[in-house]
């Protein structure tokens, strides 16, 4: 049986002969690529190495020997000769597999070559340091000598030290240091082979439960020379400009050059370009394989070549790192020359940048020079420059702001919409702020906990810096990160380019996505973007503006009797006017709308002029207002008087609201306009609170309906965000028409962690390594994810067709979108904004899931 | 086959045959019991009529008749003769079954029998009303005509109501009324046969997978008059004094009466004694049959009967009701009377009752008069009488105070100490007020939120009642009712027979029962009521001091530097002592000890002046302070920043506890004082928070080691109070020695219902019959007992030995002590005065468990 190949007699498919490395190389031999030229032992000659009790047979001596003739003949070198051939060894096993020994770099060395090759480089210290280099290699890789054991040697005198590390060498092994490439070959093999049987690749196999007759290959693959003479050079390329995707090679090189040379910088690379007039030939070659790996690959190609006397070698391609600009750019390139299908180019930009194109990001250069401050939570990603103010009215008298405050509230809201960018000290990914600005498509950082506010003096400081009021800073919502001064845009925005290319995403993906849009203004900017309808619709958002905000505190904080009735009226009023205006907006697709479910608290009137405005409108005392707010002030607004806990202490509540839902779509409905309501109740635990809710609201509609003598079709459903529903979803699918999953409650409670309150440890817990990410971003699969799953088993369980969706701020993370693919939900929805990154997620998720 | 059995001839196994009301019957005939006789058509007959296409045949109908004779041979009566039978006939299935067929009284009925009973009764009303009875019963059950059709007849002309009901039944059957006893007792027979089949049964029967073919059986029996004469009466009676335990046959009858004469109050009855001189002979046969039957039973027995013509007749006996006191007593002298064995008289007493022994009670007569005022949750059970006092320090100037405060705090602690009783406007079951409450053993009622108190007015109102300070009220801790004025006390004390009874439970009990105990009192009195060792000593409650407080609140807020050190060393000393004195008197028994977990807020202060006085210890300005409370302030404090999210912040506060708690068992154990300390780390959330603080506190205890050259055992357990932590129990139990479920946060965060908060709302729940009970006192089983039992399953999957206990709330409540024997709990945890109650439960429920 045939133990050894030459690269050209191997293929892709020989991957449990050749190992992973080996049948590549064959590969780019076989497209034509003029790669260092090699051989491949076998994983038969590792099995037959073990049977024979760790022996290499003669027999199979013979072959590699045979072998490495032919590859001194193919590359015309000779190992130990005037043109000294040099060659590295790997281990190359069918799977990847960390423990195997590394690479052997330059066996062939010896005194006689190191010789030969400085009479034809001309430069002892690369010369000396690669044969020194290759003493160490081998001793630590293929003896297992400690490389510490080498540090003490003298590195000025080239000749000591080879001598010195041999002596080495001979204390710690017992023999001489190998002179012969045969001797050095034979032991870099055995040593490999061995390798297979360590107890780190033991350990490997058994946890991923890898075959242990599968064995590895060796591959011994030419050394070249980029600084073999002027004729020689080293350089990298892009088949494409990585930083704007214009179909352009893009690159650089060094004559007379090794790769390291790049990468120090002591020299200055040129131009690709300018190889044309160097090496017109080579460059020629270069840029024919840079066009056939991209074509091979399907992608941009990040290529490194070496040239050894005017000899192209490609030595490394990979799939190319490049901006969201870029990636954009040549995904939609490629399928204009018909490279890749509308399907593939999707998966050709990740999400995650969709939000770097949509709102804008700084410019690189620029960037590199500013000076960082510090460093929050990137709530609502963009980026923003802007004059410092601690006031939001000041908001609106300067232009270009940053909005810097404690924490935002439902006041401040004109002073957000005016700003150019939100910071605040406190709360988190999902507080007010976070929330809000993200509703604006705004660059907002919250829970900057070093930044200090002093209100009186109109300053802040961070560290020893101090910032007054009106000085510049710039904001970067993607990363959280704070810089002092201006630092240059890159603008951007929702391009036809974006649009067609989100189009084909949304043709690919399975999920819908809808979109949180709590206005009419929202919810047209969420169908621009290719929202599939309303998702959530969170009706006390609708009062988070300053004229409409003291409607609901006058609901709120109103007497039972006759006063509340009164104020109910007046909200009635405000609510069915939105209704009406996102109904018509919608025009047929779906509208998913949430009864109300404030924390009380962030309703309430704070400052003393409030209190005493809402005395007024109450027509009662200051003190009494206080004495209202007291009482309803809860202990733990999270866990408190919430959601539909409120419905059922209210009821006329949420009759009011539904009422207020299906008018609005009942007039729509007779202008001709579709409508597609769906009423949701929050915060429920138990499905007996949904059973008496919905009978409320169903015999408050049904009395519209006699009233308007027509009806039309809704549903009621609920959100699941209590750990409670998720174990009792059997019960409530019972109930309710539809799921919606509210994780950022749900991540929570499961998790006992206020998202207003995590931001002052959980910083901590990431520089401790005890928690990696942020819960309220991304889903904490393990644990939120395990409720998230039993209520979609239980759910399904009692009905099978249960529409479930998720509402929380992970319906726009990428990461928890693919986790919702795989547990088949129905749709995700996340703020207008987040639109565009959610469906083309929901594509990638849905493509990686078909595989 | 025989189908039709004579009381006599049954047995108590024959239930498959003659139901579970035939064969009790039947066993009350054979041990002598002098009961009204009758017969029992057997289910075999039931499911031959349905074979034979719902018709009984006619053999089986001639057996029927001939048990009939045989009944009134025995009886001495004839149907419808001069001395006229009359029969009750009732269905009975082999198991108890709602939607049955009910009972039909007095058939036999027709106009002759009416005239011949109202010759020997003289008593025209009675025999009339139960003529009429019989036809809108038999009507109502046989037939299904509905009883309101009957409503409008006029009650006053007897034969008018009889001749006018019968034409009723005409016109809605299309028949006569029968007439004969027999077509009576046919077309009874059938319909309860027929009731089988009707909806209600069927599905009931689907719901607990019972037999379809299964059938009932269907009981005749004998009617007897205690108006028959003047040697006629009837009575109950309790075969021994349900109000002490006195073993003193207890009762009262009335001559020539009806049951019913007695349950109505027109006559007084008479004491059982009197019927030694009325009726002797009957007198000593009841006296007999009393005894014999507490013997049969095991248990006191609550007997009615019936006198008819000198002839006993006993009607029902059942295990009689009986208070708290008597049922101790009962059931220490069955043991002594060698009736039970300790294991069966333990369960002679409810564990709900013990807290009403130990703890007192209202005088029952004194209550009935007392003036209610108002509900709260009881949230420690005992009773007070006292003066109403605002102010704790009023507490300490007055005498027999009742402490009513909008809520407490750690201030209040002494004046909490001097007073008889608290009650709370705000707060739950676990709020400060009503665990420091438990804690001492001391009454107290939670959450009464109609309770208006105007502190500078000195007075609270309730609805209209205004309630001055010094004015007395009565508060019931069991039960959580107030009272205006002085109800009349119960005093109980732990006295010898309940010590011996508890006792008897613990040598019964499987599971240990620990206390939760915060100081050296704690413990004291925890052990004399029999706990085995401490299962939850929280370290911040030792703060809740006054003395103390102030260097909890010193290291809370200090700087982090040099400052926060120097307030730990103050804390060290502190706990240390603390802890020297706990291991002293547990002499040997466990003591698991929890690190800090403070909501931080519970802490800080509050006052303007302890704010100043904070200023002062801190050397730094009043707004200084005001500044450090609000960035420690938690938005959500049961989601915040607390348990060994402390310790991850601040890890030298968890290595101090650590040490105190090792230095102190090394002291005691060089003392020779046996020591078990176990560390516990709460609100863990993550494996790798508990693994980093475990290290964290294992070199601190290292090195205390290496200074004290010697070491002790300890463990390092987590509680498991984040339903993330059940979730994830299987990685816990990696680095946990033992898993402590805190089940009160468990349930705030598996419902999103904080403790405090949801006293506003719950009430409205149970009135809408969305929620029922208190979830903090009883654990939901449904929703949160999931989570306990998948962190079981998970955590012992991982560490089958692994030892699991609780130490919220419900370790103290005996239904949730059930559940946890179930789940085969290593121990449950309560505060020291419940301890007894959670003996006797562990062993209820072992018991229970073991069948």
């Amino acid at each position: 049986m045939k133990k050894v190949y030459e690269f050209k007699e191997g293929s892709k498919q020989m991957v449990s002969v050749l190992g992973g490395k080996g049948a590549n190389l064959s590969e780019m031999v076989n497209i034509g690529m003029p790669i260092p030229y090699g051989i491949i032992i076998s994983t038969d000659a590792c099995n037959e190495y073990f049977e024979n009790d760790c022996v290499i047979p003669e027999i199979t001596k013979d072959e590699i020997l045979k072998n490495i003739s032919l590859l001194e003949h193919e590359t015309g070198k000779k190992f130990q000769s005037q043109k000294p051939l040099l060659v590295s060894v790997r281990s190359g096993a069918p799977v990847s597999m960390p423990g195997m020994m590394d690479t052997i770099l330059n066996l062939g060395f010896n005194d006689f070559v190191a010789e030969k090759l400085n009479e034809i480089l001309n430069n002892e210290k690369f010369v000396y340091e690669s044969y020194a280099r290759f003493i160490e290699m081998f001793s630590e890789i293929a003896r297992g000598i400690d490389r510490k054991k080498f540090e003490n040697i003298d590195k000025n005198d080239y000749k000591k030290r080879i001598k010195e590390s041999k002596e080495i060498y001979k204390k710690e092994c017992g023999e001489d240091f190998p002179e012969t490439y045969k001797e050095q070959i034979f032991i870099a093999v055995k040593s490999i082979f061995d390798s297979w049987n360590n107890e780190r690749a033991i350990l490997y196999r058994k946890l991923h439960n890898i075959d242990e007759k599968m064995g590895t290959a060796v591959v011994i693959q030419e050394m070249v020379f980029g600084n073999f003479n002027e004729n020689s050079g080293t350089g990298v390329l892009f088949t494409r400009n990585p930083s704007n995707g214009e179909d352009k090679i893009f690159g650089e090189f060094l004559l007379n050059a090794q790769g390291e040379d790049i990468v120090a910088g002591i020299r200055t690379p040129e131009d690709i370009e300018r190889l044309k007039e160097k090496l017109p030939e080579v460059h020629t070659q270069l840029f024919e394989i840079a066009k056939k790996l991209e074509l091979h690959n399907k992608d941009m190609q990040d290529i490194e070549f070496t040239i050894e006397d005017s000899k192209l070698f490609i030595l490394q391609t990979r799939n190319g790192k490049r901006t969201a600009e870029a990636a954009l750019k040549i995904a939609l390139d490629f399928v204009k020359e018909g490279i890749l299908t509308k399907e593939e180019a999707v998966l050709k930009v990740e999400p995650s940048s969709i939000a770097k194109l949509l709102n804008g990001d700084f410019n690189e250069e620029s960037l590199k020079k500013a000076k960082f401050l510090t460093k929050g939570l990137a709530a609502s990603s963009g980026v923003a420059v802007g004059r410092v103010v601690f006031d939001p009215k000041r908001a609106k008298i300067r232009e270009k702001t940053i909005l810097v405050r404690e924490e935002t509230s439902p006041e401040d809201l004109q002073g957000m919409a005016l700003a150019k960018g939100i910071v605040t000290v406190k709360g988190g990914a999902t507080s007010h702020g976070a929330v809000v600005a993200r509703g604006m498509g705004k660059c907002c950082v919250t829970g900057c906990s070093e930044i200090k506010i002093d209100e009186i003096k109109k300053q802040m400081t961070i560290g020893d810096v101090v910032i007054k009021e009106d000085e510049f800073i710039s904001v970067n919502g993607h990363t959280g990160e704070i810089f002092l001064g201006r630092v240059a845009l890159k603008e951007a925005a929702f391009d036809t380019r974006l649009h067609e290319f989100i189009s084909w995403a949304s043709e690919v993906k399975r999920m819908n996505v809808r979109m949180n849009a709590d206005t009419p203004e929202d919810a047209k900017q969420g169908k621009d973007f290719g929202a599939n309808g309303i998702g959530l619709c969170r009706t006390e958002h609708m009062f988070f503006k300053e004229d409409k905000i003291w409607a609901i505190r006058d609901f709120i904080l109103s007497d039972d009797g006759e006063e509340k009735i009164n104020a109910l009226k007046k909200v009635y009023e405000l609510q069915k006017n939105d209704f009406l205006k996102i109904f018509e907006i919608l025009d047929g697709d779906v509208a998913n709308i949430r009864l109300l479910d404030p924390p009380v608290h962030e309703f309430l009137p704070k400052t003393k002029e409030d209190k005493e405005k809402m005395a007024q409108i109450l027509n009662t005392t200051y003190e009494d207002i206080e004495k209202r707010i007291f009482k309803l002030k809860d202990e733990n607004p999270m866990l408190g008087h919430r959601g539909c806990r409120l419905g059922v202490s209210f009821p006329r509540l949420y009759r009011m609201q539904g009422r207020a839902i299906i008018e609005a779509a009942w007039e729509c409905h007779l202008k001709g306009i579709k409508v597609k309501p769906e009423i949701m109740i929050p915060f429920v635990m138990e499905a007996k609170e949904l059973k008496y809710l919905k009978q409320e609201i169903k015999e408050e509609i049904e009395d519209l309906f006699k009233e308007n003598n027509g009806r039309i079709d809704y549903k009621i459903g609920t959100m699941i965000e209590i750990p409670r529903a998720c174990l009792l979803a059997n019960e409530i699918a019972e109930v309710a028409d539809y799921f919606s999953f509210g994780t950022n409650d749900l991540t929570q409670m499961s998790m006992g962690l206020s998202r207003d309150d995590s931001v002052k440890f959980l910083d901590e817990y990431r520089k401790k390594q005890i928690w990696e990410g942020e819960p309220f971003y991304s889903i904490d699969k393990k644990a939120v994810g395990k409720l998230v799953e039993l209520g979609v088993k239980l759910g399904r369980g009692t009905n099978p067709d249960l529409s479930i969706g998720v509402c929380g701020e992970h319906g726009g993370d990428p990461e928890s979108i693919e986790f919702f693919e795989n547990l088949n939900f129905n749709y995700v929805s996340c703020s207008p904004f987040r639109v565009p990154t959610a469906i083309l997620a929901a594509a990638h998720a849905y493509l990686k899931n078909k595989k």
